[in-house]
This record gives C-alpha cells, structure tokens and sequence, in this order.
C-alpha cells in the first residue's frame, strides 16, 4: 500500500493583495515542483507594513503531497 | 445568575469560496440547533487541491453560546 | 547601532466588514501613535454574532515597530 | 465495559464574587443537565473591569461526565 | 451545502488491555449515539498503575463526525 | 469607528494576601495610568516561599484598555 | 558559584477547602524533606466532583529549591 | 565534521493494522528514498472510521537523517 | 491529610518490542524504587532506526506516585 | 505596597557579533528609556544569512521593569 | 511574482565548540545545496554529555531559502 | 534489558558570564550527585539586570541520565 504515505514541507508565500491570494500562490508554486499536492493548513499570517500601508500579505503553509 | 453560563463547542466547516464563507456556513449551521451563540474563535484554517485548484476552504471554529 | 532594536505590541482590532479589513483598522490606528511600523502578525481571529449573523470581524495582532 | 467512556465539554461560567465560586457555579449548572460529572480542568481565568473595578470572575472549565 | 459541517467532540476511554483497544471502545461508544462519525484524534494516553502493575490504558479522543 | 481598537499590556503584580488580591493590586495599578480597562487574563500564578512560608502570591496578567 | 543552581520538581497536591489551602498543603509536604524551598509554579488547577459537589480541590505545582 | 549534520523530514503514514505498523509503512518509505535514517518522532496519531470501524491508523512522523 | 501530595517524575524508557512494552519497562523501573506508583502518562513517543529497520521504540513518561 | 507591580514589555533586537551582544543591545535599549529594568527572558533566536553568511544575529526578550 | 515563495526546512547540527558553531556548521551545510538561504531560526538547543564533561552542543534550526 | 531506563530532572543554573557558562555550571552540579548524565536540553534563557547590567545569565535544563 505505497501510496498511503505523503509528505509534509514547509512553505512561506506572499501576495500584495490578500492572504488568500498568497495561499493561491503558495499552492501555484508547489503544484510546479511536486506531484499530488493535497492540501494546506494555514500556520502564520503576517503583513508588511511600510509607511502606514500593508504593502505584503504573507501565509507559511503546511504542504502535503502524496508520494507514489 | 443562571444566565451566566456558556457551553463551547468545536465544528469543522467548508466552503469551495472563502475562509470567511465557511465561518459563515459554520454560524449558520451552529444557529440552526443552538440557542443564543456569541461567537466564533477560529482555531485552523486549511485548503483541500485538487490537480494544483483550490477546491475547499476549511475552518474549525469553536462557537461560543449562552445557555438559558 | 541604535536602530537595530524593535519594540513589540499587542492590540485588538474589529471590523463590521472583514478579517482583512480588521486588520488595516489597527494598523492605521498603530501608525497614528507609532513610527516605523513595519508588519503585524495575526496572533488570533475571532467573530461577533447576534441573532444568528456575524456583526464583528476581530483580529489580534502584534505590532512591531523599530525604536529610533 | 461500557461505563468506562467519558465525555469532556467545555464551558465557561463566571460570578461577581471569586473564581472558586465561579466554578462552583459552572459545575452546579453542568450537573443540571449531565449525569456523573466527575470533576473539572480549569482552563482559563480572566477576569471583566468596569470603571477600575473588578465586576465579574470569569473561568473556562472542561467538565468530565461518565457515559452510562 | 448542509453536508460539509462536522462537529468535534471530546471523549476519554479506557481498556484493560492496550491503546489501540481503548480506542476502538471509544470509537464504539461514541457510533452508538452519533451518526456519521468520520475519525478520531489521539489527544492524550495514559495507564493506570496498582501494586507496580498497568490496570488500565486509557486515551483522550477527538472524535469528528458530519451533521446531516 | 476608532474606538474599536483595543491595546494588551502585560503586567506582573503580587500580594501578601492571595492570587486574587494580587489581582485587585494589579488591576489597580493599570488603572491609574491607562484609562479604558476592559478586563485581564490571567497568564501564570505562582508564590513565592521563605523558610516553609508562603510569602508573595504573584500573578502575570495580561491588561485590556480600549484606545479612544 | 555552587550555591546559584536549583532543581525543579513537580508535585500533585489536594484540599478539601480551595486551591489555595492546596498549594499550601503541597509547599508544606515539600519542605518537610526539601531544605530551601524557594517558591512554586502553579501549572494545573482542577476539582473533583461527587453527587454535584465539589469534594476536592488539586493543584499541579512546579518546586523550586536551591542545592547546598 | 561534515556528518554532524542531519535533516528532519515530516510523513504521514497510514495502515488497516495498527499505529506500529503505520510507523513501519512511513519508515521503509522514508528508507526507500533517503540514505542514514536514524529515527522517527511521533507527532500525531489518528483513526479513520467507517460505518463504526476503524478502517485505517495514521500517524505523523518527524523523520531524521544524517546528511553525508 | 498527608496522603493527598503526589509527586510527578519523568522517565524515559525503551524496547526493542514495541511501545507498550517500552511503557511496562519503564513502570517496572520505577516501581523497584518509587512506593505507591499510580500511573503514568505518555508524554513521547519515538523509534530508532539502523539500516531501514526499527531497532527500538522509546517513550517519555510522566510517573505520579503518592507520598506517605 | 505600589512597588509590586512590574511591566512586561516585548522588544526585538539584533547584533552582527553574536547572540549575547544582541541582549546586550536590547538590554541598553530598553534601559534608556525604562527605569528599573529587573530582567529580560529570551523568547526566540535566529540568524539572518547572506551569500552563506551569518550577518545578524537577533533575538526576541521579553524586558521586566518595575514599575514605581 | 514568482520569487515571493519560500521554503523552510529543520535540520539539525552539532559543534564540539558552542552553539553558535553549530549554527554557523548548519548554516554551511544548507548553503552546500540550498541557493538563496536567507535565515534560521532556533528551535531547540541540547548538549551531550560524557563523564561529565560536555562533547557537544547541538542545535534544531528552521532554514529559509528564497524559491528561483 | 535494565539500562534501557533513564531519569530527566529540571534544574536552574546561573552564571555571571555567560549562557554556556551556566549551562557548564547546572552540568558540573549534576554529575556530582547523579550518575550517568547523558545530556541537557535547554528550556529557558534569561537574563537579571541591575541598574542596566546583566549580573546573571541564567538557562533551565533538562538533565537525562541513565539508570543502572
């Protein structure tokens, strides 16, 4: 039963215009690398701010992906 | 003062919009059996893929309501 | 090099509108008493209800802003 | 064995008077509608101010009932 | 979309003869009075231990299960 | 709508008396120099001993005050 | 510097009375065979409940004495 | 001192046996494809259930390997 | 009341079995030098592995034993 | 008994030699504008790393300072 | 905005000589492989001991490197 | 297989130059009494400060040693 295993990775993504825009691209960039991506659990929301404005909206994703 | 007591209780909600439709799915549902909720504390926020899509948004809430 | 010091914190911030809105309220509100505020991290989200419909959005955050 | 099941809810109660009486009441309320309370976690303490004074004793409690 | 909201409740159950026992005493209790339960979390394992002997092996579970 | 922002401040107070008092003291104390305190949670508690004597009984609390 | 090191060690203990009278039993018990009690961490609190009353009230203390 | 370095790696590996079984699926898989590995850190354990049966346990490893 | 102070101790313990029997070494352990063991709590779990095979199964326990 | 309140306020500081010097900096910081600064606990450390190298070292402390 | 993504990956890395070597050992070992590491954090730090006498510090770093 | 039991206490150590210093401190102090120490793992940092010195680096440690 090999492809009951999957692994977890750890990534940071951003976006300019929302959180769920950066989880969007959080999840574009991991579908490009790796295979059968499942889901993500949101661990950390933050945002940049420079001079008074929120300039980055920024997620740190737990990926999982199964392995074949 | 027998109105001073609350029960908390945890639900799991999804939605194929947004993070925030599914705590509204969550508070509809919760209304729907429960007398007088107050409020919602979101304790996960995680995403369903499907072939590198988003395709659910999930929350786990635990809701807060008075009891009688 | 006196710069190299931040200070950190805590404030509370509500939105009738959104999380994200939630949070643009109490960056605003930080940058009106704080200089150099460079970025929130939301350490909590939670919602109103009455009635059966979410009448607040809420977020705590902490701020930090670098020392002069 | 089936009397060897328990179940844990969590509530929250609060007293104008101390913490100890309001877990008092939570568990007078809780053993109004549950069978076999057994004991209480207390999870959180806080505590409402008004005008500098302190107005009400508030605790989160995990109740643990035995399942007949 | 009815279907997608699950509620999470919190049961302890114990066995006099492994984990994985209680477990399943735990997952039996709790499908005897709830519909379509989905899984368990392990949350917490503890023994109990007379005269330098385990008595009992007890689990705290999460236990998720859909609402109609 | 400024007035829903809220500060959290963390203060450590301590009595001769009891965790409650020591509470009282240090809600007294941020009353004096912060208007608008809304309540306090409290974080740890914990007594200090000299000779087998409970001397201190101390608490970290963290300070609501909304920001007008 | 012999005399700057501590040891750290935990302890259950319970009252009839309140969790105070508890945290006292439990400093006693711990200077009878600890020489330098220096204070305690309070890390747990919890009642048992019988019939609906609340018969004892049990801390989970952190003892910290200083070594000769 | 090259080989003093070693990675951690996080799986989720499940079975229709048992929780040990599941960690032996998630380290044979892990071994497959990684070279040193040293050893697994449980992280979560759970049970999928259907129909009242447990029909598979998963856990979450922290896996870690020397690197050369 | 001195039978009601329990002290709380952390052992780790391992087997080349499984963890369950890693969890009766360490009760065996304890009991040859601690009166009054009551019970234990697992606190970790881990296993070693030497060339992609399982070689031991550790556990961290919390032993609670009353004192006299 | 006004002296025995403290304040706990979070700073952020950071140093290119190491991670003491980085307290150091924090402390001195904190000390120009804060009076009687009593102690500082070290809540986070990390590095910040160009072309391979370690240019930063910062570390998050939370600052204790009575309060008059 | 491709270059918005980030991965975090733990290792982990020992020194005969202090933590801040094993940290700079870590740091040079991710930088071997990774292009584009911007920074760790530390998550844990031990230190082996032989007849008394430290052989090793060893820390758990959280590395992260920018995605091309 | 007897040896297979070890012992983790906690215990504080102070130094007036430095964290490692006192780390050497709190392991010195234990294998004076204990037997077998393994290892320390580090669970607090803190500073104490007069008039706007460190006068102590202070770490809790978690000593493992092995049971004969």
């Amino acid at each position: 039963m090999a492809g009951s295993v999957a692994r977890i990775t750890e990534i940071s993504a951003r976006s300019d215009v929302s959180f769920e825009d950066a989880i969007k691209i959080g999840v574009d960039r991991a579908t490009e690398t790796l295979r059968n991506v499942q889901g993500a659990w949101v661990k950390e929301q933050k945002v940049d701010v420079t001079d008074g404005v929120i300039t980055h909206w920024q997620v740190v994703l737990e990926i999982t992906f199964v392995l074949d």
